[in-house]
């Protein structure tokens, strides 16, 4: 199999590194259109095929699959342009900028039958993948609540805020994690600098009494990445700055029984042990390169699918709606969410 | 100077004890109708003079103070009664349960030329008065955002939730650092167990682009008492739960200068020292006594006053009900909130 | 049964709250020659009895057992009379100031078939005992190594050295952990203010290659209360500064097979989970007072009976002979140390 | 300058990597005689001349000086052979295995008019040349103790035990912080796999009441790097474990005064602000190769010239000496110890 990574900035050297010494990559194209980047590329990368076209790209034959690298305006028509094309598709997040370019997306690559996935980084991390663990085997019980902090200092962006910057990422593990359908988001935020929102908290409410909250916030003096999830039998912290027991599962929370009146209802807190797994160190990038090569040559639905993509642009996008809407609650209707039924079904049967 | 304290459960005793040691204070009575309490707070305190009837206490000319560390519900109609009896009244938090009531309290106890304080105990601590003397002496600039995380594993109370609960403290706090009037709160929370919530999201809009928000949560694996003060010069992390350098100050911020359009802005980030003061060890209760006895002796306004008093019962009440509307803001009309205004004259005039 | 405690100075009346509260306790006496501390001790505990003389408790019948909460120069004197006098006898830690005079109280005491115990408070921690548990259970393995460091700032002490003071407690708790008997004892340190060395460093070697080294410090800017254990098959961290998750059971270690020669050895290194246990809170002093009185009226060996007492003196009279040899080895006659293996023999007979 | 780095393992290619973009370097030169190993470096460096042979390297006019990344072990003799031929020398730490070649370089270096340096790398770290910064600027005071812990799981090495493989960075540290002549060196420690220590505990003893001491340990199951270093005016705490705040200078101390006994002494605690510099980020290997191209162009004295590798060597090899002799004491002759003083007198005339 043959992939061509689009756009040599930041991030696709990165993707450029890990489809090199991925199982089944036969061979690894780079496009860019700036010059001076590709050759940079092609420096570090010798064994890399430059171009500089990307409807060259397109009309190679023994190239299977594109990489989109590229800013998040573009996803949406180089994503269809590919498609068409006949190349399977793996696109950086967040998907696209709308929700419905990502469902279009979806059905395009769904009747095309190719594979479109989402560079949803961090559910590729032994982290997070312990914490899925966890909860399929019923160790954490329901969610209660997800809550997440992403803030420290930097890195301020001209054409995104902090929720599409910094939520992406969180709204993406959550979207691994929980198995409940949204039902509305609401987000207060301000921007202090330029227009953009530098700091947000996010509410998103799901059936069954689970709440999830985000902060995300690019003007903090401290840099915390840290995620709660209080489930009705045990808690988990996922403290990504700590340097080792980056996850923890508490064997903590409350047995109630109700009584005949409020009063005489019994609270019991259970504070029992903790236990910090050991995690698999493997790159999340990766395991993530692997994962897109294995889902076309297996032809199967990837685990962060275009739907995954698409449930994310979702709520970033009613996040972003709300934040400028003062906070005002964007509701989601339950019918269009068929897409993410049949990926929960696919998720299951694997 | 005699004071008596109103209620010996699980605070009163507390007020009883510094009360003894206060300078100024010639006899402590602590009146409780339960025999049982008052009989072990007697046995505990035998220098103090037990009551068992409240009408009696007020009865009494010797008797200059009342404290009243009864149930909240109860503040309301006892602080009346003292004020009416020609008592001073020092109430635990929060004052009241609703704003009318502690605007009552606050015009009754100025009609009578009375003291009206409030026990917001945090805010005598040694670490929060040094954070308002960063504030007063410009070291932190305008402040950008207030984000307070008070989250543990209990303790789950029947007749309030946790709004009322830990919120009080943080907001009494805001209330003491932030010079706003604030203009919306909009809150989210969930109940998992009774019908009291047990995990709130408060997010508080005030003018000149600042925002604050609040995390209180009962069924949290870890316990975190954390505040954020982002200032536009310096910014402030307030760490209860280290044992030493809870407070620091943080040179880190961003300096940004507009250019002809959004790319050519000049965004640049400062990252200077940290500073972490010595903290005054002085137990907060026992400055909160002095203070109480200071101002009546004095006739002057406290520094927890019955506005300060106001203010947080007004904004934890808009935090309720913005909880129980589904999130949608409760705006504050800006007519109504003189009190705040004297408030905040009297604070700069010492 | 009714227990004397004697001087109710610092740790007098923490004695005295405990067997006040422990079964099996009739009475408590408490004797100090000072008026004013007993008077004070008096007040705050008016169940007490007080006495001035300490021969006049002696002389008592009805007082079946003594707990010594004096200067440590008087715990060889006053046991020894209180002995002979047919009290049992509980010693604060360290308890004596030589190990002749600790070998004859045991001695003493086994003549007069009465208990002798000493308060090592720290072996009577959750923390202490569930990382006893987890060596009687296997899941250390043998132990390669036993790092303590004690340091803080303060406080200084005019008649006693860092060693005698701060190494008592770990000493006494690597006497409960560790079943080997020392071999030797080399001590460093100095004195900066007076005469008494305030920062001092010990190693004690034992057999089967297990190191023990002590860093106790009096003018440390930072407060660090952690020992470390290196187990073959698991490893502890037992940190007293955490506020939860103090023990913490490290799944980690080197698994190595020998080669032909060094370079074909085997290195491999384990890196698995992390168990924190959770630890019962029960006071330790509550533990102490309640074993004291179950040796009693059961007629069995103490847990940190006398011969623990003297396992402590000895090492700590070895580490401060080092320390005035400029740190030259003390090594330890091999035969003397009979009562270790009683104490042994018994406490596995549980 | 033209620089052959010698040996493309596993340092090697840092230097080359700093060498190529430090100022006044013309060419850099990669000599390994595996040839694997140099194809390696040459593809990964294009713009770097490759040999095979060091004598070509000795041979060849254009190059000015050698940086010697091979074994401990040939430090010496490649060494000697370089200096001879006229090369100025950069050592990787440790700069010999024995202090009388150490020596030996020095006076060669010094007779041939070259530089000999040794690459003591934490010297060079922001967070060092902070506190040097304030140990100079007397922020400090005399310095009581320097306390240091290096341990961490793994990484077991076969032809050298923990002792030169750790303490050779802490040792450099210290010497490069400390102006003081070591008195003697006792080390106790033990091996547990093989034959290579790995666990050790080092004392060194200064004059003016100075104790440093060394905790080293491949078989940790935390990781920790510290350094507390006790001034009488302040004291340093430098985590290099900490993702910020890195170094932290406590205003901490003991104020004693003495009086006509030991008891009327007062003894009082000081405890002032802690304050946390911002930390220079610029990668240490860089400012090393800076300096060693600085003292060659200049001819000047390097930071640490042969004399501080000398000093660090002596240290070790004393350490090492005393943990074969069961910990006694290795004391050093303080005639021979010229070299130092010259280091401290250029030192000071910068």
């Amino acid at each position: 199999m043959k992939i061509a990574v689009i756009g040599a900035g930041y991030w696709g050297p990165n993707l450029i590194r890990n489809f090199l010494s991925t199982e089944g990559v036969s061979g690894v194209v780079c496009c860019d259109g700036q010059e001076k980047r590709l050759e940079r590329a092609l420096k570090r990368f010798p064994a890399v095929e430059g171009m500089a076209s990307f409807s060259e790209v397109l009309s190679r034959p023994d190239i299977d699959a594109v990489a989109l690298a590229t800013p998040v305006s573009t996803h949406y028509p180089l994503g269809v342009q590919a498609l068409q094309a006949g190349k399977h598709v793996l696109v950086e997040k967040p998907l696209t900028l709308r929700s419905a370019d990502a469902e279009a997306l979806v059905e395009l690559a769904e009747k095309e039958g190719l594979c479109l996935m989402v560079d949803h980084t961090f559910v590729y991390t032994g982290a997070v993948r312990k914490i899925k663990q966890y909860m399929v085997e019923g160790e954490v019980g329901n969610v209660m609540y997800f809550d997440s902090v992403r803030i420290n200092l930097g890195l301020f962006q001209h054409d995104t805020n902090v929720v599409w910057d910094l939520a992406a990422h969180d709204v993406s593990i959550m979207d691994f994690l929980v198995n409940e359908k949204p039902l509305s988001v609401m987000t207060s935020g301000l921007s202090h600098f330029n227009e953009q929102e530098d700091i947000a908290y996010i509410t998103v409410l799901f059936p069954n009494n689970l709440i999830a909250h985000f902060h995300v916030n690019w003007i903090s003096p401290v840099k915390v990445r840290r995620i709660l999830i209080g489930g009705t039998k045990q808690m988990v912290v996922y403290d990504d700055m700590e340097s080792s027991d980056k996850v923890k599962l508490y064997n903590k929370g409350v047995d109630y029984r109700s009584g005949d009146s409020v009063y005489s209802a019994l609270v019991k807190y259970r504070t029992g042990d903790m236990y910090a797994p050991n995690i698999d160190p493997t790159e999340a990038l990766a395991l993530m390169a692997k994962e897109f090569v294995d889902s076309i040559s297996r032809k199967r639905q990837a685990l962060t699918d275009g739907i995954a993509g698409y449930n994310v642009v979702r709520i970033l996008e009613a996040a972003d709606a709300s934040l400028h809407a003062g906070g005002r609650a964007v509701t989601f209707s339950q019918d269009s969410n068929n897409g993410r039924q049949r990926r929960v079904a696919l998720t299951q049967a694997k």
